[in-house]
């Protein structure tokens, strides 16, 4: 609740039969004492009670709820009577909730939140439905430490009224957002789901974690949500269909948030790789292609390009290795960067070099005074920003491999809109399914 | 070579016919001229030049050397006859070198570098072999700061007389070597490699990246240390053979290397899950699942014990779901989770819930004063040590999820010896190699 009295520029109304005050806030004894009219009820009282308390908010004329209360359906046949009689007050009062066996739900633009965790979720234009509320609170958390915002979360609980679809028809329309993430067990309305979600990828992206797919977690699903998961194949199916982005996990979902948030879809899937070393080169050559992106045959007029700006020891094909070029002369790198970017034959740029803004850093490990430090700085984040740039400009999404991080090198590239990874394979797969979301709408037009 | 200088504990004699000092050191103009007798000689001069220099070191009785120059056999026709003929003059005049086109190595123990980079390695018993020296970096740097500690580093390079299986062979029986990390992009010995590998796994895991695995990384892979990259499905089958596991990259790499140098070998593949929340208990299992793992039945005496410890409404069957459970009544958790790695029906514990080791977010999630967040914190700690004793003893190692993680939190966890992963997936799979190795070694012995 505190979150809730957090958020302000509301006025909150606590009703308990026993304390006179909580948290500082007088209480009323029963929900017709409140003087005022109500917009939201946040029930959060033990099960067998909540029947009792949704009538009360029926005579009060309230028209939305959350009931975070669990013991439903859930816990087996006695609460799916409890839950039947809880929907049936709702619907002969005229009520629309969320829950039972909900954690709550977030506006992080009007600073509205009714869930118990989630202090200051940072706000921006992901929006989560997740059919865990914990499995929420993991894909808020590493977006936010990934520098993700977000704009409405919702914790669907046992779905009683309110379906994963219903919230799913209202993101789609919903201007504050511009991803839409989910968190799924088992689709009630699998079919409207499907409608649905086409017509909103054609418009927005939509990623899902789809849980449940093997034996054991189906079972795990079942006694959690009392969700079927259903056949793990026909999720698949249905989510191509409907260019559905599937994820395997909170840290994939957030990869590729981040990746379409910042960059342009690739027109193809071919794949410049610019490294340091040929063993790294190497790598990510093979994670790339077991991605199935194609590790791109440069044009010969970059080839030229590439002559000028590198060692002449430089690996002469992609991967392009720049076998030891020193730092210092660093500032051709970029040069060969935007070369790769213009080629042709190239869709996606992945720059695999350590990136080193921190001044600190840069002194020790170049030898570098205060000055020089600083004006080599100052070139990269120049260039850094011109290059974001031009990836909007010619269509082509560029990524780094941040071989070595440190927070100020990670903030600034955050801040001038670079997707920064720690590894290939990372970067691959984000490719993967932004070449895959194009591809489905490339098809979609036609 | 200012690392071979920070080394210190010997003496240092730099050869350069132009300049008279270097970093301080007085230069001789030839390594005749050097007064004393020569163990090592670290030779980074221009490729043509290495027969001469090489020369010089024949006449005076040096029997190791390190050549760190590169233009052999890397870049063509005219590298290989440089090449063939620096083998040849070594051979001559006895001898043994590593390179050409090495990075350098390092003995941590004794501090000798040879490598322009990585300043300060921890000491500790993972020793790399690498045929690239870049990627051999990021595997020590990630290594690092993951907590790993390393013994003797050796980037292979061009491995015109010692290969990659003389380097196997030494730290096959160096005592302070316990794990052997292997980046491959080609064996120049296969059958030679296989033999030695299988002797070395019944005694020390061995945990390999190999490379080039499609035809782009093949290609790279060429061009990089001149390494033919070999069917990708000989190399499978040859690991396989020899009970070497393989990874896909340097962080799967150091994710294994830290279970191995902390936890036991599981028995089998059976993984009770401890979770806080329906959702992230059910993708733990799906991660388990697919990595070939099996998500444990538990006994029924586990069941009554765990009905002590946890709220009613806990799931009651794995994964173990706490439901909630408040974290004040953490120290159940404990119970729970001895009464897990006591089962007989469990190998392996996958410990998914917020550990929370830092007094100053203690008092902010959990409203603490000071003392009773140092209280809280010291159960914790006392417990957690406890946890990994029991692993040890009970032959089941035990792995945290660290859903929320901060520094402090991180570094208990590595003073105790727990292994801590970002997300179940990882768990997971480092479980599906450990179970493999143990049954690879199971087998041997029959």
């Amino acid at each position: 609740m505190c979150h809730l009295l957090d958020s302000a520029r509301r006025s909150i109304y606590p009703v308990n039969p026993s304390v006179s005050e909580i948290l500082g806030l007088a209480t009323y004894s029963s929900v017709a004492d409140i003087p005022g009219s109500i917009d939201l009820a946040v029930i959060a009282v033990y099960a067998p009670q909540v029947p009792a308390v949704l009538r009360e908010c029926v005579q009060k004329r309230v028209k939305a709820a959350v009931i975070i209360s669990a013991g439903f359906a859930e816990t087996g046949e006695q609460g799916q009577k409890l839950q039947a009689e809880v929907v049936n007050i709702a619907r002969q009062g005229g009520i629309r909730f969320i829950g039972p066996n909900s954690m709550g739900h977030v506006d992080a633009l009007s600073q509205l939140s009714t869930l118990a965790w989630l202090e200051g979720i940072t706000s921006g234009s992901v929006s989560v439905i997740s059919q865990s509320g914990n499995y929420g609170e993991l894909i808020v958390r590493h977006g936010m430490a990934s520098g993700i915002g977000f704009s409405k979360f919702i914790s669907t609980g046992n779905e009683a009224d309110l379906h994963l679809e219903d919230y799913l028809e209202y993101l789609a329309q919903d201007e504050s957002t511009r991803i839409i993430a989910l968190y799924i067990e088992g689709l009630r309305e699998g079919r409207r789901f499907l409608q649905l979600a086409k017509e909103t990828t054609a418009r927005k992206p939509i990623i899902a974690v789809k849980a449940g797919g093997t034996s054991a977690s189906a079972r795990a699903a079942r006694s959690h949500t009392g969700a079927l998961a259903g056949s793990d194949a026909v999720y698949t199916a249905a989510f191509k269909q409907a260019g559905v982005m599937r994820v395997n996990d909170n840290h994939e979902l957030c990869d590729v948030a981040i990746a379409l948030l910042t960059q342009p879809l690739p027109r193809n899937n071919r794949v410049a790789i610019l490294t340091i070393g040929g063993g790294p080169g190497v790598v990510a050559s093979e994670a790339c292609e077991r991605e199935g992106l194609a590790v791109a045959t440069l044009s010969s007029s970059t080839i030229e390009k590439l002559d000028t700006c590198l060692p002449s020891r430089w690996s002469h094909g992609n991967p392009v290795d720049v076998a030891g070029m020193t730092v210092r002369k660093r500032a051709f790198l970029f040069a060969s960067l935007w070369a790769l970017m213009e080629d042709e034959n190239v869709d996606a740029v992945l720059f695999q070099l350590p990136v080193i803004l921190n001044a600190k850093r840069l002194s020790t490990i170049l030898g570098f005074d205060d000055e020089a430090a600083r004006a080599f700085q100052d070139m990269q984040e120049e260039n850094l920003s011109r290059t974001a740039q031009k990836a909007k400009e010619l269509g082509k999404p560029v990524f780094i491999v941040t071989l070595i991080s440190d927070a100020e090198t990670s903030a600034f590239l955050r801040r001038v809109g670079i997707p920064a990874y720690p590894s290939p394979h990372r970067v691959a797969r984000v490719l993967h399914h932004l070449v895959w979301y194009r591809r489905y709408l490339d098809a979609a037009a036609v």
